[in-house]
């Protein structure tokens, strides 16, 4: 090939590839996703019919059988429950397809089922003013092709066409799974600038995006991410890491060849206090509202943005029990039917204050439990234990939310986990004026307690003690906050 | 004495004696006290500052010594979080009196801190605008005379004569401890005339009301009683069985010789979760929101009334813990700094009608829990157990609240227990058109949840699933209700 038309192709890339450019502002479309701020992801497919998470490909298709699939309640439910958008799973590790796919046999055309999910999504979005975003699973444990790259690439590029040019406008679409296969090996140039070919404005991202290449198991959490860590799939319009969460000063800029690039973190969140994404037969409890306001506030702070998923279920509707919990918390947030602005949260007084503790390991000190990070905490070596907190300037606070670290237990299914927390009983006290003040006690903390207290309380100090237990107790976070004063959703260009 | 003195001396007691007529019409005090319907009640004095409930009356009066008290802060305080009107315990059991007595060396004036606490009490209540009422133990475990009982009634009556003529208007005069003398040996017509000439307005009672005389331990509680049951202490204005509560079809009238006489029943809670009148060094937890919320709503409605024990700590002030509980009720009811009216609870749509368990033990059948009484529960013998209530007429709800009955645990120290509760995990589900549909999923009940639902469910039936106890559950009442539909507060001369 010539030298000229190398540069041309060059060239032509060039244009057609990030939006995104290195000088540090967000493009339009960015900037459309962190006003979105909002998202139902929706986990739906041949594992909803199987009682599993994952599986290998090898499920018949026709064990995919809703008895009712309403597609329109989904959304309605959505638009109801103040999201912004929806982001629909495509197709999973399995390969299974919720489209009719020319290129397989493995999707919903096959079933007794056949209605394109994609596509009455689509509507609905359209009918309830939703944006829709797709997720799509780069891991195919189905897909013959996948063996052999350059055909299972170019199987995954009809794909997307059909993905992209059938629906209508699609606002992002997620990769996920792409640790299956070497990092380079997935073209991402070359698919980026097809998908961005189809659709101008779509954002995209592959799950793990920041971390060294090829080295799957180093990959950092976003507690540890440092401005200029390096992007490990290139090109990207923002970032993931299902389902961790970025920290509070989340550096934002991230390197790619030596040249910095800024990225939204998407958070993704399951519904089910048992950590599961396709719905189960049993119903399950939902993560309590406290929780689920907290991860709110701080998943749609600094810019970035929160997806919950809310899984149908086998009958292929969204539960009353699931649509419950959110529209609870969409009344708590003001946000029912997404008339009202997505709110901030409350200021967070305490955060990287002096702290000390009655005990501590070495990995989880006490300063944990108020540094930026949800996915650290302090962990106390003895079921009795306090935390206190000291304001260099004494504060007015009436909020304190206080956020137990779970101890998971494996239920032995291959999927599911429960949380277990071991704090039964507590008491809260703030000092001023020489004197300590018990303000509030209360049993179990869960994963969140948020007291909203009924007067404002002048303090010094405050402190956390554990009066029993029934393991040492670990806290990922304290916030401490006066109601009138709000954090920051936005922060653009200020990084 | 001639014939005709006594007949004019009898002419004389007829003339002062019970307000209360055998009419069953309310007296205008009877009425004014249903009005008032939500008071404080207020357990301060040397048990308070020897960490006991009940003492006998040896403990040495200068251990009372409260180190900041603060009376008006107990009603500016008890003005803001929306009581009518306080009930201080002037002397308990123990024989020690909150005010200077010229009958006995066994008071606040012989202590440290000699301040006249009825005195500071009825001060604070005239500032703040709230009624005074007062309790006064009959029993008396110090006061030599005690044991002689003309001399005792002596004592009690000059005492009387001290506390209803020094500190203005006495809305209400509550006798405990009658039970430790026989009940005729109290003379009680003579003391409430006494009483009644001093304060014509007041309305007096005894404790355990209701009752065959002379037999305490044959006392029913009050979800056994029935229209006409005996008076054991005539004459008094109201009615009281503390702690219990009255049933929902409480019979209003009891007899005395014959005659009947209509009762309004004036329920005592005590905030504490553990149960403590007179608080203790160690702050504990307060009941549930939940709890006093549906408490309040059964103890204010049908014409009865409801005070809470908010008991001032060893300093002499009533704790921020304790407040902030109350002041939450007051925001959730809408009664802060007493402004508004009263409200009255949702309407139970599930009264008495029919209900089925997977199993229930002889004495507590499934329709316990959803009888006229608090005081009755269904329990289970295996503990995973089901309930369903069935509705002749379909219902639409969107609240539900679930009361558990608390095996109770003794804690040793003469005075202490702990509700212990067994369900871990519940399921709610509902019926129509021909289908189950399970909206909520929770963990543990405790004394009360309530679950405002976001939105209006149709159902034929209703179902509690309990999914996992660490006993047999046991659920003493289930309220369902459409927060449209209110439940009434106020039925006067309407029984």
């Amino acid at each position: 090939m010539p030298k000229l038309t190398l540069i041309l192709i060059a060239l032509f890339i060039g244009l057609n590839s990030p939006a995104q450019t290195p000088k540090g502002v967000m493009t339009p479309s960015q900037l459309s996703q962190v006003e979105r701020g909002y998202g139902m992801f929706i986990h739906f497919g041949l594992n909803t019919f199987n009682e599993t998470e994952w599986s290998n490909g090898t499920l018949p298709a026709n064990s995919y059988k809703p008895t009712n699939l309403d597609c329109d309640q989904w959304v309605k439910f959505a638009k109801d429950a103040g999201f912004r958008y929806v982001i629909l799973v495509t197709k999973h590790h399995d390969g299974f397809c919720l489209w009719n796919s020319k290129y397989t046999d493995y999707d919903v055309a096959a079933t007794s089922v056949p209605t394109d999910v994609v596509g009455e999504v689509a509507k609905a979005c359209k009918k309830y003013g939703l944006k829709l975003g797709l997720y799509y699973s780069l891991w195919d444990r189905h897909e013959p092709s996948y063996k052999n790259t350059p055909a299972y690439l170019d199987y995954m590029k009809k794909q997307l066409t059909e993905l992209l040019t059938q629906y209508g406008e699609i606002c992002e679409l997620w990769f996920d799974g792409g640790w299956n296969k070497k990092d380079a090996e997935w073209n991402l140039p070359d698919v980026y600038n097809h998908v961005k070919s189809l659709q101008k404005n779509i954002l995209l991202t592959v799950n793990h995006s920041i971390g060294k290449p090829e080295n799957h198991s180093a990959i950092r959490q976003p507690k540890d991410y440092a401005k200029g860590d390096p992007i490990r799939y290139y090109p990207i319009d923002f970032r993931i890491k299902d389902p961790n969460f970025a920290r509070w000063d989340d550096p934002k800029y991230y390197d790619w060849k030596g040249q910095l690039y800024y990225l939204s973190f998407e958070h993704t969140i399951c519904l089910s206090d048992r950590w599961n994404w396709f719905q189960k037969k049993q119903v399950l409890a939902a993560r309590p509202l406290d929780e689920l306001e907290e991860l709110f506030y701080w998943g749609t702070a600094n810019d970035n943005i929160l997806i919950v998923n809310v899984p149908p279920d086998l009958t292929g509707r969204i539960r009353t029990n699931e649509q419950i919990r959110m529209l609870e918390l969409a009344d708590r947030l003001g946000i029912r039917s997404g008339v009202s602005k997505l709110p901030s949260g409350p200021k967070n007084l305490a955060f990287n204050l002096p702290i000390k503790a009655s005990s501590e390991t070495e990995k989880e000190p006490a300063q944990q439990a108020i540094d930026f990070s949800l996915e650290t905490a302090w962990t106390a070596t003895d079921t009795l234990a306090n935390l206190e907190i000291s304001f260099p300037n004494p504060i007015v606070f009436n909020r304190v939310s206080l956020l137990e670290n779970a101890f998971m237990k494996d239920l032995g299914d291959g999927f599911s986990s429960i949380r277990i927390f071991n704090i039964q009983e507590f008491e809260l006290q703030s000092y001023a004026n020489g004197q300590w003040n018990s303000f509030y006690t209360g049993e179990n903390i869960g994963a969140c307690k948020t007291i909203q207290l009924p007067i404002n309380i002048k303090a010094e100090k405050i402190k956390l003690v554990i009066r029993k237990a029934s393991g040492p107790p670990s806290i990922s976070h304290i916030a401490v906050a006066d109601i009138a004063t709000k954090g920051i959703r936005k922060v653009k260009n200020n990084w």
